[in-house]
């Protein structure tokens, strides 16, 4: 691949190759059906690369030829279409009581969904805890149903992508994920291990992150250069594409919005410290002001006790509407600092905020105007997710598309 | 240009010649002197390409032969070295009381260094306001000046690059620069007016953004991907580099950081809100705290108040340690947020903000480890900046380069 990091590189005729394979596939996944003629038009390639490259991308099973031919003045000319058959790329995404897999073709079509409930091993400040060792058994037991399915189906799986609520390094050790309790875990070693050091690429990655790349590629802002996705599946965290790339930070540790101070010693947060951001006005903190948990108890079943809350709403629940109007504001405040620093062009939030969002948008729109300095929060609009609750585990499958995108392609059978 | 932006392009051999005359040029300025057969093997370019690239750089007075060989095998070969003699870059700085100018050769190597004193035309809330005529003037002056100086001495300027503090458009429109109390200035347009549409660049740009610009080039922590300057010459902002690449946000107003909330209902900002960190804890609010100012009026000479700051920390005067300590931790928990969200491997502090280091230093490290979540702030590392108070000036004569190492290249003679 051909990057422009740190000053030019030299540029020689292998990475030219590897980029145009690419640049054909991405043209054939975006304008299928086309003919080898559309492709060399549209790319400015000439017609002889463009079939050399098509017959590798036909070897590698991305490409196929369509039946269809287009007449037109000379030769009828094949069209071709993305061999959308022969792959799939997984996600699961892990939170303190379930896990959720999507799998997707390589046109980015669903091939599978699927939600198992966890039972949360413990509690602590009013959040389940899970053990590592029952989370990765309940993983891998999704991950092998999941790749049977697909298998039966006659598909290969080429990446297993799982996120996770927390800090997760390079390497796929999840530093902190203080919503689970856990800390160093090698999350991407012992599914390896208990995958039997499975065929495919299995790559842990920050929950929040997958869910921009998945706002990013499928969203209704989606190819929004500076997006931000605000998930609050587990706990709160923030996934940032600037310029059109994710953003990571130097240890890979970006996006934690959940973490900003709000309330000065305010209440208690998994991570240790007082008066985030999650622990103020996350999901779980308001369902606790909605409805008072009678001890320090997990909240059972976050999502069943989301859906009472916005009940409640609906029924213009005076304290349930206090309660929504001031997580609406503190997460307005913290977009302010986040909008102040980074000028996003869309902030989407996700997971559990979907459901709350027609109560907790105007209050926090109206803080982030107030706290932005750039008149109308520097052009940026503040919207509900449309991809749901499930947009990290979407972005995960979706990762595949991204090597592909980026010139990561499968080799030739036998190659 | 070959990018990956949005994904891959076609590649085709125009951009790579491009690409690799600003490899070969960049080869030269790092490791001059080097003859041709060195940058073959450094660069894996063949000979022949190389010699018609140095042929190419040399016609464009970007490189010349030393007069120096290197005996070896073989024939001596001809040592190469930038051409330092034909060009310049210049940047200029605005303040609401001064005008700063720098000038750097390709090397660079600094050309001049200019500080001209600007009377403000008035006050807005205890900071001093310019009109946009009086320092369009001033700036007009002190190019004008410095492009004699440099034309004198047979250099063509080929690029002007103003960084001014505030929220810049673009097209080099100033939006909103509260420190000057300015709004929808086309600084830009003016200028050009005013030099007469002189033969080189001007750019306007956002002064923070130039700092850190200058900060990855020449810094003490130079080329570290993940960097923020924050700089207070004028108002405080941030320049923010992540992944080796500046950050500037949807409408290009990124990096505001005195703007963030940290006193609710706390001192007015110039930009009509209050509590903001510059009206809380930049350089003006901390010498005002020092030594009260009996009225509203702008602090005069700000650079000299920031010296009696610290001719009385020196001394150990309580009001002034515990003024600087105060405003330390406020720049702390700024960048705890800041932190939480970029995960940046170094943040240095600039402008006034460097004379003050040694005392707002220990109480931000303090507020900024305990606002993150990560452990030990994510590895980031908190200085000041080791390019003193002109760094945004010198990132703006610096931009010249920029241009080169993207392959931006002034076209050789007559061509």
């Amino acid at each position: 691949m051909i990057t422009a990091q740190h000053g030019p590189q030299p540029a020689d005729f292998a990475d030219v190759r590897a980029t145009n394979l690419a640049v054909v596939l991405r043209h054939v996944r975006r304008h299928a059906p086309c003919s080898r003629a559309d492709i060399a038009a549209a790319t400015g390639l000439n017609k002889a690369t463009v079939s050399s490259l098509v017959a590798d991308l036909i070897e590698r099973r991305l490409v196929r030829e369509s039946g269809l031919t287009e007449h037109r003045i000379g030769r009828p000319a094949t069209m071709l279409v993305l061999d959308g058959t022969a792959y799939a790329g997984l996600g699961v995404t892990v939170a303190t009581d379930q896990v959720t897999a999507v799998a997707l073709d390589l046109a980015g079509e669903q091939l599978l969904s699927w939600r198992r409930a966890v039972t949360p091993g413990g509690a602590q400040n009013g959040v389940a805890t899970t053990s590592p060792g029952r989370l990765t058994s309940a993983v891998t037991t999704v991950v092998g149903r999941a790749v049977n399915r697909l298998t039966a189906a006659g598909r290969q799986v080429l990446k297993l992508t799982v996120g996770v609520p927390g800090l997760v390094d390079a390497d796929g050790t999840v530093r902190l994920a203080s919503d689970l309790g856990w800390h160093d875990v090698d999350l991407r070693g012992e599914l390896v291990r208990a995958l039997r050091k499975p065929g495919y690429d299995v790559v842990v990655e920050n929950d929040a992150n997958l869910a921009v790349l998945a706002e990013f590629r499928f969203g209704a802002h989606a190819a929004t250069a500076n997006l931000i996705h605000v998930t609050n599946a587990a706990g709160v965290g923030a996934g940032i594409i600037l310029d059109g790339r994710l953003v990571r930070g130097g240890l890979g540790y970006s996006g934690e919005i959940g973490h900003i101070t709000v309330e000065p010693d305010g209440p208690a947060c998994p991570c240790g410290r007082r008066g985030c951001l999650e622990a103020v006005a996350g999901a779980a903190a308001i369902v606790r002001h909605v409805r008072p948990q009678p001890d320090d108890a997990a909240v059972p079943d976050l999502a069943a006790e989301v859906e009472e809350v916005v009940r409640r709403a609906r029924r213009a629940d005076r304290t349930t509407l206090d309660v929504l109007n001031r997580a609406g504001r503190h997460v307005g405040r913290a977009l302010a600092s986040t909008v102040n620093l980074l000028n996003p062009e869309v902030v989407a939030l996700g997971g559990h905020y979907v459901a709350l969002a027609p109560w907790l948008l105007p209050a926090a729109e109206e803080e982030l105007a107030a706290g932005s300095v750039a008149p109308g929060a520097g052009g940026c609009r503040l919207v509900a997710s449309a991809l749901g609750a499930d947009a990290a585990a979407i972005g995960g499958a979706a990762r595949l598309l991204d090597d592909l995108d980026g010139g990561l392609l499968p080799r030739p059978a036998g190659g």
